[in-house]
């Protein structure tokens, strides 16, 4: 494996996140090559193997490397990554279905129950959830203590579950449609309003973030200071990356950002660009970028280490897709 | 805790099945009581708390105790009974949905998401998987090796994911419909369409069911050649399990059965009643019942340990709901 590290002054982000990309993109590859081919497996794959971001594994990866120094301990990480993937795959699949977000659109693709029907996307998002868990357990490497991984997989089931990303997605649903009575108070002073925003995106975005963030440094062996400062900052980058979803979605067009914009304003979401308005929003993304940025400052680890995450702090803020 | 024994060589199934059920719904109540009231705990608590043979749960103490002795190590068992009984709840909310199923009535209630709506069944069935996991890694005792623990979360990821529970409703979806091809052969010795029915109802409900089996007697310190043996009794006590359900779909009512009966020859399910008869269906059922006993006595395992699965056995062939 030919990583590139630091070779000057000089980080080379885009280098460095294609490699980390491609390694975890191989290894989803390979995870599903092995498999007799039917309609389940497309369906998982066709979420699984699309084009994507891949953030929260970079994330998981760059805050792996934050512990260990830049290009060490990726194979320990790979398997934890792909996981992360997985969930976020399954998330996508059943967020879009008609029950729920009734998307057809994403990542300028056709979504998956518009490809398979709805029966198919359900099943494939429910066995996804299980093949997350059990690929954590069984391809993470031997070597790694035995309770450890027992306890990271503990926290990604929590990180989904309904106190994670599935409850999140319930207060989502709850606060639908209730926007009128949220920017009759368009103050961000308000308290109210800024709770429950943030309730929203801590459970429906953030908890995945955190998780990514908090298990690769884990699975390096960070210890408990280190692990409090990179969730603490972990928050500040999910926050922030939800803020400019938000944002996309009410300045993007289908092209650029691959799926339907606009809809949140139209559904009546509550968001942080519905209820406060877009010039708030980019206040708010100036302030997490800072805030972020201050707790690596803080965090005693070699600046050299955190690098990747500093970049992926000002990427989740300034994509444009 | 006072548990029954075999006080004499009569073995008392009524009080034995009563106590363990107990057992199990008061640890799940444990469970459910320490989460802030909402919607999503609410919807997940409806199905899991909701009255129920809780077979699988039986199953899985029973195996354990097959191996260690009426009555004992029950505590360490309890948790991953209870982290089954979720799977099983969570695999008949989403079965139930309208884009699978789509039925109304279930165990004599209205089903998940005619209470809650689509949108909070689909969630919960979401979360309920995951909370099956961490309650299994979080609630078994620390004293249980942890290899061993993982061993058994992967397995239970396994068998409710793509190889097991999940695959097994996708072939059954795959095939619902073509059930009057599959009936212009109605032979018994015709291995095609028997072959397509095994295979369903082994990932369908066969999956969970021996997992359930095997977990109890692997947490126990089963050894090989003990688990391999009870994983083909729970082969058999699954596939009589699966007939007796198409049976009593084709021959109940609304009242005993607790949920809507004639749906699979109404939906053109491939069972083997429809598919069969159901004469042959009983014949089946016999066969499995002798096949089932034979493979516990030449187990070599203590009679009396064995009792309660033989009991097992019998009430997943004779039960009338």
């Amino acid at each position: 494996m030919h990583i590139v590290e630091c070779s000057n002054n000089q980080f080379d982000f885009v280098s460095y996140s294609k490699e980390r990309r491609e390694l975890v993109e191989n290894k989803l590859a390979e995870y599903f090559a092995q498999r007799d081919p039917n309609t389940l497996w497309e369906s998982m794959s066709y979420s699984v193997l699309s084009e994507g971001k891949k953030l929260r594994a970079l994330l998981c990866i760059a805050s792996s490397e934050a512990i260990v120094g830049l290009g060490n301990n990726l194979e320990s990480v790979l398997p934890l990554s792909c996981a992360i993937e997985m969930i976020h795959a399954m998330s996508l699949i059943h967020d879009d279905l008609p029950a729920l977000d009734n998307d057809d659109y994403r990542r300028g693709k056709l979504t998956n129950h518009k490809v398979y029907g709805e029966a198919i996307a359900l099943l494939a998002g429910d066995a996804l959830l299980m093949l997350a868990a059990e690929t954590l357990i069984e391809k993470t490497p031997k070597n790694i203590d035995r309770q450890l991984l027992l306890n990271i997989v503990s926290r990604l089931c929590q990180a989904t579950g309904a106190a994670g990303m599935v409850g999140g997605q319930v207060l989502d649903l709850t606060f639908t449609g209730k926007l009128t009575e949220l920017q009759n108070s368009r103050s961000i002073d308000d308290h109210k309003e800024v709770n429950t925003i943030e309730a929203i995106h801590r459970g429906k975005t953030g908890a995945l973030i955190r998780f990514a963030v908090w298990s690769g440094a884990s699975l390096a062996g960070a210890n408990e200071r280190q692990l409090l400062l990179l969730e603490q900052f972990a928050d500040k980058l999910g926050y922030a990356f939800q803020i400019a979803d938000d944002l996309l979605d009410s300045t993007g067009n289908l092209v650029t950002l691959g799926k339907t914009p606009g809809k949140d304003q139209a559904s009546s979401k509550v968001t942080w660009v519905t209820v406060f308005g877009e010039k708030l929003a980019l206040q708010k993304l100036e302030d997490l970028e800072k805030d972020g940025m201050d707790i690596l400052d803080n965090s005693k680890l070699p600046s050299k280490n955190t690098a990747p995450l500093r970049e992926l702090l000002k990427y989740a803020i300034y994509r444009t897709s």
